[in-house]
């Protein structure tokens, strides 16, 4: 994946899920199958020795690969072909044990695994970029009012930090659980033509936690040959990720808008502009994060219907899954790292987030005012009630703080000092604080618990 | 979810997701919400006494709310108001507080929470027996020799046992991850109109805290009005699950093929009979596990779409996450109940298995000859030696054995006696039995740690 | 589906796909089967009205169908049974005939059909009330100036109008699509066990056009058993024409937020108000269009991979498609029949758009002034002024008219006269009234061509 | 998309969707544009023809392209700067009309279109193979009997040339649609920044005409910018035909399991052989259409869900559709390439068909029996006789004929000259030439209508 797809996806992700990448990690199974197999007694050391040294050289045309492996079905084929030639141009002796025992699947899935690993760990990197920013933001706002909107509409005060606290909180759970996720996707396959790794005997068990050592990679309790279900989940726990770094977009994109103008992407050369108009500030890294949440959760649903394949090797599913994998982590990666730098130098304008609230005339704090009333009216009536005030004051244009203190019903209810009360952000901030503060020990649980 | 649809519904867990099981969590939320302020000193403990009494008898007309909620654009707001109607026929007073400081979603998710809860125990109960069929098979059968079949080409023997050790390996990961994803998932929903709790003041974590407790449901860091990031992932590990059981379905009624004979549902009056061909037996039970593992993805893609839901409360994702849930539980309760029952009845045809792997005229031994001839004539001579023995078993076909065994390079390389020793499938089962211990011991840890 | 799930089903599409209908049109199957044969002369007139009568007045117990049908693996099994016990208690002579040479997926597929015809031409009358009203509005604002927006930023003035022919466009296209799509997928089946009406011999072709005449349903080529490729683009038209009223809805929500204020929802008792906060507008139309709109694509791609039927009967495939389009259907004529009604009453607000483009102090006449600029000063340099010209703007405060006064370049380049002309919405309109004749034509061809 | 990737897109198709055939149609459209301006008088004849020529021969880096274009949000951008630099190189006075009046989703989706169309020409040739080698051996095997098998148990006999009739209706079908989405979605893409070609003024509607005949693109009602519709059926429309290689590709490797054999793909070098198992004759091919049949539905789901853009240009939806559908569509022309050769060179092997039958020992004539036999006792009747003789037939081991002559019942109801007819694959034909013969003639009405 490089060229122009590299405009959608994150390059190091994307690097990592290369063919370079993923025909060296095939490489590199095959060595340390000939050594694990030595280590076993089943090949000698010399031989084991030739066939590492020549993988760790081994050089590749990908494109050669890829045209026989499309009449054969499987890249694997043409691959340990070459390989094998490659090892007998140094050792003819040697090349009669390359790939011993070993099947198609069990050189690509353990090199894919190989790779997710390294394609993990940038996305691993970015998220943490992201949380980090997000708590930072929580801590700097924690006082900071703006305006809570659900449906797109002004509902009432919060400290714009609680707000960061919950994309935090988003980033982290997620984060959480897409490692959870990778550690059971990124393990060793290693089963032979049936799985049972039958030409290895007495010797199987042996020679598969040898290769698991050598690898750094997990035994499973069964290869995964058509178990399916971890990279299934795996795809939508980055799925999931990805749409975390999208909901953060989305927020900013929207907050952003000219109207509002409460926050935005720090501005700078080559950012945002557009081609036909030179005033425009375009949300443009957030539209990169919301292109990636659209675009993963259609790539993890295709790993989600491949989870009955049939019997011991299925048709098609595991086959393409490093494909739809590559777009889904570069994706996902490219997600985190729009916005890891969006939040990292996010201008956040308090003084606009404040007029927004001004200039909703207290209508945000009706709820405040509202169950002030129900304390004395009940809540049915003091909602009544105060519908007829908003009311009034939309009508108006007036501050319902106003309109209030003009009702008789309300000044029966409500003494004139307490009611000002009522109209300050602070007032309704509850237990902001307290979850911005969960938010935060949590991040750093998570922060601490990084592979 | 009633009527025909429960021909694709599990029934218990469509039940335990029924309109009248999420209008009475709803209530249970608002009793102990009632509760839960008197606690916290917010409302008077006869107030809430009376709601939660009234809470606990009240009945709900489902389609007069639909339709109110379907103008008002959330379920909550006619349910609210029809609960309160119903308090203030017993106790106006106590019908001030009811729904207290709370918004719409936040009864809305917490009943939903409670309600799969219940159709969580439901799915679990379901993939434990089909754990529990598949683990009695790996131990019944971990002797009998069958086909490996990849690409749906016979590989070579291996014990039906470990097949099925393959099927619990799958059932039992899945099921571990469902557990994870669904404690995430079923958590209290409870942050009031913007999230923060504002109706609270001080009391906001108190309150939070009584409320959980009366619910038995666990305080997430933050609400999740539009952190939906875990049910994404929840979502994904029931599809998951449903594609478990569907992967089971879609082995049985490839060896259910009377060509291939080796396994069948149990028969039974009623079951898998044809309207018109009446020799027919249908693998009945498969069918509705495929129909689920095809069509919980699609479900499941739908709340990863939901991630970027915008600011405090989005524009129809959790709306309808409800409707989603009820499909995919519903869908994955009926696949899971449905190869529960299958596995648990199977017709394992022994001899059927025996004679298929006769039927392959050595072939299958092919990888075990040609590993033994590498060790005199290295790998890729040997590969091409049994490619051509094959060819000519093929095209006389005689047994390969008997091929082999009138080859000059094969007998120079392998005494005869040896030669009849590779041609037996327990020669084949490599690390077979060590892999069944495993994923029999993996399962007695995940049934041990059932919720 | 009834109950709360018609919060977010249309209860005209939902009842048009309602178990007792679904029973009725597989009554009405059987019923214009056997008077199809007896019209081939296969059974005899007496009997075939007696089925007929049956089926007229037939009634069926859906819970009970439902448990015998999961175990049959297909609902038609025991209505078929059941049918027949209800004919013979007429006459056991006739109830030989019943289902004569038909199989479970022949009656169950062409009641599908059926039903989806009547939802279908609910889905019609929606779309056509959206359409309408985008048209109305595309006319009475072909003049109204309004900011057109970019990646959520202002971009220049187009006519409100203009914007409505977008809608309409969309809306139009989608319909059209949809009605070929629909025309497509909703013909007869008929095929008998293997598909090739077995049991008719030479009479088949006779009556598989008798029976199509008696249900006004088209005859495919070939049945359609395992041919399902027709349903999978039918569910992604309807779709797509849920997406449809979905981007309507995210622009008219966009629109309402107050800070934005230019289009709202039709105020009105019940509607969008909010549990908790007394003075909300909650766009709670728009939500259900985007509720829908995010919902179908899943249910859309669940048929879209159920293509891959197994030879003449799939597992799993067609099964629970009446399930899936149910789902799909309801929505999709939820999201139209809500934004039809959203754009009908639509309040817009023209000083809102007015002022908004104002508020910009001329910037998004930048493109109008730097093509004129281009004129004098090339592109590039036209660009790199205008930018600058822009961004004194923004830093002072200023209308980009009086900063383009003031500078020497400018009026080196254009008469003052000239520049005034500029700063008027009208004149970017372009080729805006040419559309929206193009759309307003374009939907009264699909108007015309109604089915 | 090179490299490994071709191992599972076609390559040609892949070719047309390259950065470079990309690039190239993004200086085709500036190219075009220039001209139609010069055209309507916009720009000088002169300058237009120095923007063509350098647009001609110009080069670009995609990678260089790609990350400004990851900052800037939008490839557009450094591609319109890039291309101005080169022609300023040689008219720094033509520099200054290069995307005249243009914005940057013009020239992307208006190349999109134009990569399209050759992608679509690859798919269509692939798809008419497809269907050529369908439609023959729908006519060479009219006549062979083979087994209809309904949920992969044995219905009847059936012609195998019907079961090709089946397939080429669903490639006939499915071409048909995909190339009028095609049509709906290949058009041109022109509206200037905000969609209304605001900087044309009253030449706009000439300037896009002149345009559209330049690139052969139609015209549609209104600019694509946010009306994505057309683009999520076209995606759904490859789905269909990609998954109608798939089925076919399913019953190809069913009919390959060596205990059917039936039918198989070519043998040949380097096709379908294992890594590890020498005797193993793989599907190989069927795979790769199966893969893509797989992978395709969760592509398109990714359009489907991109169709609610925000106002006149979204965030994230047109920004990646190619990337998605260079996947799609290069996954289709796979499947349907494959397919096309499977079909082609497809190794029917008539004698086991013949035999398959035989091996059901007359229990798939059990409707024909059980229809003979209602004529005389009643269908239900005739039906449980049935089952009885089979139950018996299976238990016994014989010959459904014999069994049925043994039946006194029977014997009493047909003549024995009569039974003997009934177990004739012939004899269950039904419809199925005529339905060949219809399936051959709407496949020659489609190869007709080839664009």
């Amino acid at each position: 994946m490089d060229g122009l797809s590299l405009t959608f996806l994150d390059a190091a992700a994307a690097e990592a899920l290369s063919d370079e990448r993923l025909l060296r990690a095939m490489a590199r199974f095959e060595a340390a199958l000939a050594q694990a197999c030595a280590r076993s007694g089943l090949i000698c050391a010399g031989d084991a020795e030739v066939i590492a040294a020549v993988c760790k050289g081994a050089r590749f045309d990908a494109g050669a690969l890829a045209s026989v492996g499309r009449t054969a079905g499987t890249l694997a084929i043409p691959f340990v072909k070459e390989l094998t030639a490659q090892v007998a141009a140094v050792s003819p002796q040697a090349a009669r044990h390359v790939h011993f025992g070993a099947t198609s699947q069990d050189v690509q899935d353990t090199a894919l695994a190989l790779c997710l690993k390294d394609a993990n760990a940038r996305i691993d990197q970015c998220a943490v970029q992201l949380g980090d920013a997000a708590a930072a933001l929580a801590s700097e706002h924690a006082d900071t009012p703006c305006l809570a909107r659900t449906l797109l509409q002004p509902a009432l005060p919060v400290p714009f930090g609680w707000k960061a606290a919950v994309w935090l909180s988003l980033v982290s759970g997620s984060l959480r659980a897409f490692r959870r996720s990778a550690d059971e996707c990124c393990v060793l396959q290693f089963g032979g033509p049936a799985g049972t790794l039958s030409a290895y005997g007495e010797k199987s068990t042996a020679a598969e936690a040898a290769l698991a050592e050598a690898l750094d990679l997990a035994v499973p309790d069964v290869p995964w040959h058509s178990r399916r279900d971890a990279i299934a989940r795996f795809g939508a726990a980055a799925a999931a990720l990805a749409g975390a770094a999208g909901k953060v977009a989305r927020d900013v994109s929207l907050l952003m808008q000219p109207e509002i103008g409460e926050a935005a992407e720090a501005a700078g050369a080559g950012r945002g502009g557009s081609s036909s108009l030179p005033h425009k500030r375009n949300p443009a890294q957030c539209m990169l994060a919301l292109e990636a949440a659209q675009r993963t959760p259609g790539l993890a649903s295709t790993l989600l219907v491949q989870v009955t394949a049939e019997h011991e090797r299925g048709l098609g599913q595991w086959q393409s899954q490093w494909m739809t994998l590559r777009d889904l982590l570069g994706a996902t990666a490219s997600a985190l790292a729009a916005m890891g730098g969006v939040l990292a130098g996010l201008e956040v304008n308090t003084s606009a987030m404040r007029e927004n609230i001004e200039r909703m005339r207290g209508l945000v704090y009706s709820e405040a005012l509202s169950v002030r009333l129900a304390a004395a009216l009940g809540k049915q009536e003091a909602h009544h009630l105060t519908e007829r005030l908003c009311a009034r004051a939309v009508q108006s244009g007036g501050h319902l703080a106003d309109v209030a203190r003009a009702d008789a019903q309300v000044m029966g209810a409500i003494h004139p000092d307490e009611l000002s009360t009522i109209f300050q952000p602070q007032r309704c901030f509850g237990a902001a604080p307290a979850m911005i503060a969960r938010a935060r020990s949590q991040w750093a649980r998570v922060r601490a618990s990084a592979p």
